[in-house]
């Protein structure tokens, strides 16, 4: 488990390339590959190095199925403010197919990741907020970003873990353990490659909020 | 901006090396080289692909003086708790005496990034805080990766957003942006190096949390 040879892509390639890949083929994905993701997203940072976290595997279909339902009702009621959000707008309209074809083929996923933290916490003050999630979202990215390094297809996903009460039951997870994402993982039916992003002078100030230093004319 | 050569190190030797990095020489990092970070940051995933961030570049003495004030408020109060939790607990201790060091030397860090998402939304029920909190530290794992690819010192510091209201006031944000987290950049003082993880068969379960599969005899 400690060689990373399949990792070694530069880090800027894995960064610049990727992207939410929700249609995934069913084939089956190694366990011993899954677990090299986690183990990478183990080494994420922590606040006060707490590391509180445990990861889910799901592969069970029947675990699958119910995780599938829930998924599902969340996007029934969600679906047509996403739509209209998305007239006239391309780039959200193609993220609405996608979003339903992963609810569509929810139970083909052949493996799915839940990462929870510890603690059930109300997430406030914002401080509070940030040291609970920002203990588990840098973990969530080096998964992510270490599947796109081995071509394997992968997103995050909250919409089927919208209720807590009904996600702890179908996992068996205890109260003071909270499901946060749930990231499908499958080889990918499209392609990872290069995103676009705003130019960063548009959203970095210098000093204060506005003064756009680096802002290109 | 589009060339990210300095940032080829292989991505599993990043993260299996990413540290906290709290001791940082005053000397200056150059601009190109911070949005260089920023703009990897950018490349992280969002919630329906919403890049609702702002990122505000501090070297200011004026407003880090402001800034290392309220650090230093939340320390002392702070402070008392930290240390008897690190009684008897060597890696504890060592993490409150670099703490102690980063408050200290708060205005001599060259260089913060404070990152921002849009919305000041209560982040609650635990779904909407994980899309909230989800679309911004993706990108603070980003911004910290690609710091420790070009061997650059950094971590995450939420101290001296304790308040929100300060911060903005401080930072000229206004009501609709919500400082997350602070990031001290600078030439490391200490070394980055290979961290220490629980083995993952110990914080993974299969289909039903306590499933061990994978947990070596």
């Amino acid at each position: 488990m400690s060689d990373y040879k399949d990792f070694e892509m530069p880090l800027a390639e894995a960064m610049t390339t990727q992207r939410a890949i929700r249609r995934l083929k069913p084939d089956p994905v190694d366990d011993a590959l899954v677990l090299q993701l986690i183990e990478l997203a183990l080494k994420g940072p922590t606040a006060q190095n707490q590391q509180q976290w445990e990861f889910i595997v799901v592969k069970d279909p029947e675990v699958k199925r119910k995780l599938g339902r829930m998924n599902r009702i969340m996007w029934r009621l969600y679906r047509p403010f996403a739509r209209r959000a998305a007239r006239n707008d391309v780039k959200a309209e193609k993220l609405n197919r996608a979003t339903e074809w992963g609810v569509e083929h929810f139970e083909d996923v052949p493996v799915y990741v839940v990462a929870c933290f510890r603690g059930n916490r109300f997430a406030f003050p914002p401080v509070v907020a940030a040291s609970t999630y920002g203990s588990i979202f840098p973990a969530v990215q080096n998964l992510l970003l270490a599947a796109r390094a081995v071509g394997l297809g992968a997103n995050i996903n909250t919409m089927p873990l919208w209720s807590n009460f009904a996600a702890r039951r179908i996992l068996g997870l205890p109260f003071g353990l909270t499901p946060c994402v749930m990231i499908p993982l499958g080889w990918p039916i499209g392609r990872y490659g290069p995103t676009t992003r705003r130019p960063v002078g548009e959203v970095t100030s210098l000093d204060q909020y506005g003064n756009r230093a680096w802002q290109q004319a």
